[in-house]
């Protein structure tokens, strides 16, 4: 992705932060998770929670707060190290501008035999369209991004930088791939930017409906497994893991870092908080939302979610309730 | 719509089914639901509820599986009838390949007098623009589409083939109408798709917000009333059918086939399930999930959708309840 | 905004109502709320509520129904005053036509230094964008809008006309910003218009997700302040009021007239009616449903919203409640 090397010395000039266990002229690459880190890669700890993941990683250069404890490990200490992770995105992958020129397909592109393009369709530098696709009016696709064969994608889609798409994928008519996930970190009392500069990721046979968004990840992927089917007007935010075979009705929102096993359904309109996990086969009834990890198998209903039967027996008992408390008061009105 | 014909026979060979009760050479040229089927369509029952429906059925085949008692109707016996459904839909319903040209309006669109078109607005071919519309720039209408009069379209909107719009309808950016409804079928262990082959037809004087979805119909229309009114981000779903006069408001979906009778409120992010019916001059609180039809004047709020003064005293008591308990608490205790 | 100047006799033949108190000659160029409106206003007074407001307007004429007590204002007295309002807006301020000519950009609209403008990129008459803007394939601006410096726009975002945005504005793509409001009034039976000739104001350093809708104020602006971060698919009514560094996250709806102090979270999913407030450093989690004004630094959760550890309580006692009532049923049984 990167091709910009600062050394520790000089990162930790720029964001402003103590150097602790870490040779001065260490390279520095490339912005990476902790417990996915190598050591040409920065990565950081902002939560107590992943001590153990920080205490094992293998990162050339942790930024961390005063306060934390991490001896040993090569350190950048700071205030804010969320902040600094972020700026240390910035620095180390920095977007490149579009390459846009004159025409609407870049002479960089590379379109498959037996496409169909449509009038008012843009694709960017360097991508690539496989083999039998059809690409409706004003399509947008951006700069390295790859589609596999036979796909369809219709009005209005519009695929930022670098995402890739397997065979077969149907797209309907103005959804998004690739926007910015909703990353931020305050900062001075604002909220300043975490740079998005990860990508996504849908394998072969996915159906994606109208006015879809999936946001690409922070850093690595967002990913669609095979076969999954996303319905209109649905959210997938940055770094979600979506299985095989999954179902994603309709107005559905799946919050960042979130992962769902395979054949999962998600009925309209469901709601999922970030960072858990839903297992395998799994069905959350429409409207729902999922504020903790369900295991395999699980059926689950209300707000917050809660086993259907549960969810079930407390409404009934709800609408119960108004009358029981009536008689009640008449009761201890008798004593 | 379809000009395929195929016998029952080579139909039967295709499906993988036993024939039953039918012509070997009975010509079939079109899918129709049981109760609207002719001696030359397809038809399938893969609900039971549905069983009388089937008995009484004019289709020329009927798909149904080993189980079903169907005596004396022609019939197609497989595992799957729902899945033969999908695979006949789309032996008898090829979608024509879109016709496009080096021209972003085909020459054989007719567009009426007074007309203004932007730049950057493609039509497709054979569809007819009635006299007097406003199309903003990015406008994109597809082959076979019918636009009435002085309608206003604003960029980014999005018509599938064979969409047919009224008189005066406005339609807001980045709305689509006639994408895929969200049918599949699951056969050896993935989702097929049921091929959407219907349309899209909204009456005269609505108006449409902006990122708006309405899906085609799976087989026939999904029908918009005359001079109903629909918010930003709505969904519409295949082959529902709203009346006349209704108020849709912003971010609300409704679910396949359900239909509403005339001046039906429905507020903010109002969910309804499919197939069931919402009586005329019914209103529905925001946030609300319909589950069940609604008799006419209906006032409904809650999750699920419950009368409105119901749904008021059950959340008045939820308030209470846990002080309740805490004070019965305390007195088993003395006890 | 307007150069139609009609009398107030004038006004009154084409709305058909009663001249009282007011000179007939009296010109009125424009319609404004009861709080701002000026001599050459005209204002209505629908709703009771605002009989104060009407008693103290500096309205050059009031349109009010026919029980309205309102002595010595200038008034036209009408069976339904929103709706003459409607028409009087519709009069006053009638939309003018898209300047469209042969160019993708107007020769009138005028680009700054070191812009990045696609292939693709329509730009009405008149509007101004600032230095250092990016424009991706397929932006639509229309006419007479106003864009700072260095914004970047994603495909198939939208701006009606008069939109202004501040500088470093940042809009995902398929995006929309001043499509009409929902505003209708019923008269005869059918849900007229009323005309939206309002507009959209983005302060400095906002960030907007993919497929977000704001639709322009009826009258004056909906305006979202500085620094503000608006996730995808969310939905902003007609002149709401968004304060400085507000998060609103993914599928949130703020319905129309509310305004959101500074720093405000809405979590995913929000509902929010309209006409309230919601104070500054306020929460509110995700799926809630604000019903009524939040004090400044309130946190609130459920549908509808109340201080979160009630909510946590209420769900809390309603998922021990059926076993309760069991136990209850026994013990009365025993009896």
């Amino acid at each position: 992705m990167s091709t910009i090397t600062l050394t520790a010395q000089e990162l930790a000039e720029r964001l402003g932060g103590a150097l602790q266990d870490c040779p001065a002229d260490r390279p520095l690459v490339c912005v990476m998770p902790l417990d996915e880190a190598v050591e040409s890669a920065v990565s950081f700890l902002a939560n107590p929670k992943y001590l153990d993941k920080a205490q094992n990683s293998h990162a050339g250069l942790i930024l961390c707060d005063t306060k934390t404890v991490l001896d040993g490990r090569p350190r950048l200490i700071m205030q804010n190290p969320y902040w600094g992770f972020a700026q240390a995105v910035e620095l180390l992958h920095p977007e490149p501008l579009p390459a846009w020129c004159e025409a609407p397909i870049h002479p960089s592109a590379s379109i498959g035999e037996e496409c169909r393009i449509a009038p008012g369709v843009t694709i960017g530098a360097n991508s690539v369209v496989g083999p039998g696709c059809v690409l409706h009016p004003g399509v947008h696709i951006g700069d390295d991004c790859v589609l596999g064969e036979d796909c369809e994608f219709f009005s209005g889609v519009v695929l930022y930088r670098r995402t890739k798409v397997g065979d077969r994928v149907r797209i309907h008519a103005n959804s998004v791939l690739g926007s910015d996930g909703y990353g931020y970190v305050m900062a001075n009392g604002r909220h300043e930017k975490v740079p998005q500069v990860g990508y996504v990721e849908v394998a072969d046979d996915v159906e994606i409906g109208a006015a879809v968004t999936i946001d690409r990840g922070a850093l690595g992927p967002t990913r669609i497994g095979k076969g999954t089917k996303i319905d209109n007007l649905c959210q997938v935010a940055h770094n979600v893991q979506i299985g095989e075979h999954c179902l994603i009705v309709s107005q559905t929102g799946i919050s960042g870092s979130t992962t769902l096993g395979d054949y999962v359904t998600l009925a309209g309109k469901v709601g999922v908080v970030g960072h858990i996990h839903i297992g395998s086969r799994s069905i959350v009834g429409g409207n729902s939302v999922v504020a903790k990890s369900l295991p395999e198998g699980s059926f689950s209903t209300g707000f917050p979610a809660r086993p259907h039967r549960q969810w079930m027996e407390s409404q009934a008992a709800l609408n119960r309730l108004p009358g029981i408390l009536k008689k009640l008061a008449k009761v201890s009105q008798k004593d």
